[in-house]
């Protein structure tokens, strides 16, 4: 397209740390130190300090033939922050691990540090530090998030109580839907190279899979209502493994009905239109980043009318099988999934 | 050799987790809670928060047909804390980021977390989470370093004042000298796999490559003497790129004498049978993680008589240029390397 493109070589590692430097200047007043020396250095809150990484690699993780650079910095952020709001904690700061091949430019770096400071905006988040190296093959990703978490307020998996009930926020499955929508342009593509990939009408869900948030707002909304879920999860493998994390975690079994698990219009259509379940998606599609959580139910006034959180079952005794009950009244036993990533 | 290996998919992701959590028990009492949660939550401690990170790649920072899996993963921790060392801090936590290829067995994967325990017990640390995933091609290891530093005990590399005087702790070169040996013996052994690999006078410089220490001991030292460096680095990158962070970073400059610089023997006639210059080996050879830091003068009194703190020159002013003088005299200029790994 005429864009001249830079080799990173030319600009060197202190280059680009220079650069990388410059984009990302400390802001919190708890970051002493940024980028510049062998550890940064922090000063910590009164609360307790949350820790979490997440890997990112390319042909896993994502594809950057239809991976927008920005979006991946975006969401490679975003899925740490997920972390950090599923232990009701406030993200702070994140070290960034990059392993780059030799075909990357500085254009496309640049491209993806932009997607990086975003979220670093959006969330209220300091880069502080990290490493950058060459890879033989591929890109990859590793971040560590900092966060803090009031000693009272910090929300586990194991807290769940028999009779609390079980919410989950925003919509299911639309994540995978965008994932699948996305691997069908690309196969087109690939047999047809003159094809335009068709996203308009997927829109929503292609977004969904490219540039996922944290639900941070949902943090910020139950701290003004003073309500601390009982346990709290965030939706990255699907919602039938979160479920059997908080049931074997807090010693309870969950109870969960099809027709109140929320699913978007776009996502269920897609489903369908894949020859798929839609419910599948919603239970194993994975990397939806939406807040699982259970409150006790004197809470439940106060959130019955929330607009973007859905009550979705109750939590029985562990003696109980983890059941999901579906639209016409049959009960499914809910299975872990095996590990994707390494069968 | 009538091993049975196990695929990793015969455990899956969640008994690989359960196997971590079970080797990795939290010891520290500012880990509230480790491994089995969304975020690993932390009681900070007095002084500040310290926090870095490393990348070790198969194939750029390590070569698995000669490294054995016990000693990356101690390397793999050793690295990280010699980083928290050079700030003059005291290691507390790491999370462990893992790409495994199909082909890493379930036996491979515990000689290797054995080398991070060995490290983290050596060193004091808990393991208290990360991330673990299949990758393409190739194994990959990112870990976050978190350590503690009194405030007014914190090192950094602005601090070196004129006349400071210059010190280095242990042998320089070792490592790289090491990694020539292992990368010919390898040559030899792909053209005729008869050959067994002769090793056994390179010893020491092999170790210093595959197994190095971060000088935590000299840390500890350091602070029975109530001696605080002014400026301090660990030496990965090579002696001159560390020398110039510190002249660069405390707008000095820096003289430094050949003659001064600790070169074991043995690295020294490795470097001679290889027809290279035993001070490149010292001054850009890498990764020895040494600590290089400057101290005031009447701090010299204290230090002078130790014998593995190596006096290699002094501070000052940032008019002069940086700085070697050869055993002859000759004055060479000391210039920055450049990013070896995107080059």
């Amino acid at each position: 397209m005429g864009e001249k493109l830079t080799p990173l070589s030319d600009i060197g590692e202190f280059g680009l740390i220079d650069k990388i430097k410059a984009m990302f200047p400390a802001k919190h007043p708890s970051t002493k130190m940024g980028i510049g020396d062998d550890a940064a250095v922090l000063k910590p809150g009164k609360g307790r300090t949350l820790v979490t990484t997440d890997l990112l690699l390319e042909g896993v993780h994502f594809d950057l033939s239809y991976t927008p650079l920005h979006h991946l910095g975006y969401k490679a952020v975003a899925v740490n922050v997920s972390d950090i709001a599923a232990m009701n904690g406030t993200p702070r700061q994140i070290t960034l691990g990059l392993g780059i091949s030799s075909k990357f430019t500085l254009e496309a770096m640049e491209r993806f540090l932009e997607g990086v400071k975003a979220a670093c905006d959006n969330y209220g988040i300091d880069l502080i530090g990290g490493d950058i190296t060459s890879s033989r093959k591929g890109f990859f990703i590793s971040i560590t998030a900092l966060g803090e978490g009031l000693v009272g307020d910090i929300v586990y998996r194991n807290g769940a109580k028999v009779n609390d009930i079980i919410c989950v926020t925003g919509d299911l499955g639309g994540a995978f839907a965008g994932l699948n929508v996305l691997e069908r342009e690309k196969q087109v593509f690939i047999q047809n190279p003159q094809m335009q990939p068709k996203l308009d009408k997927y829109q929503y869900i292609v977004q969904r899979q490219l540039k996922p948030e944290a639900r941070m707002d949902i943090i910020h909304e139950l701290r003004e209502k003073k309500i601390v879920p009982t346990a709290m999860i965030d939706v990255s493998d699907g919602l039938a493994s979160e479920l059997l994390h908080i049931a074997n975690d807090s010693k309870v079994s969950i109870r969960v009905f099809e027709e109140n698990l929320p699913i978007d219009k776009i996502t269920y259509d897609t489903a369908v239109e894949f020859n798929l379940d839609p419910v599948t998606f919603v239970m194993n599609g994975g990397e939806d980043y939406e807040l699982l959580f259970t409150i006790s139910q004197e809470d439940f006034e106060t959130l019955k009318n929330h607009p973007d959180i859905h009550f979705i079952g109750f939590v029985q005794n562990k003696k109980e099988k983890n059941t999901l009950v579906t639209k016409g009244g049959n009960e499914v036993s809910i299975q872990a999934q095996g590990w994707r990533h390494l069968q």
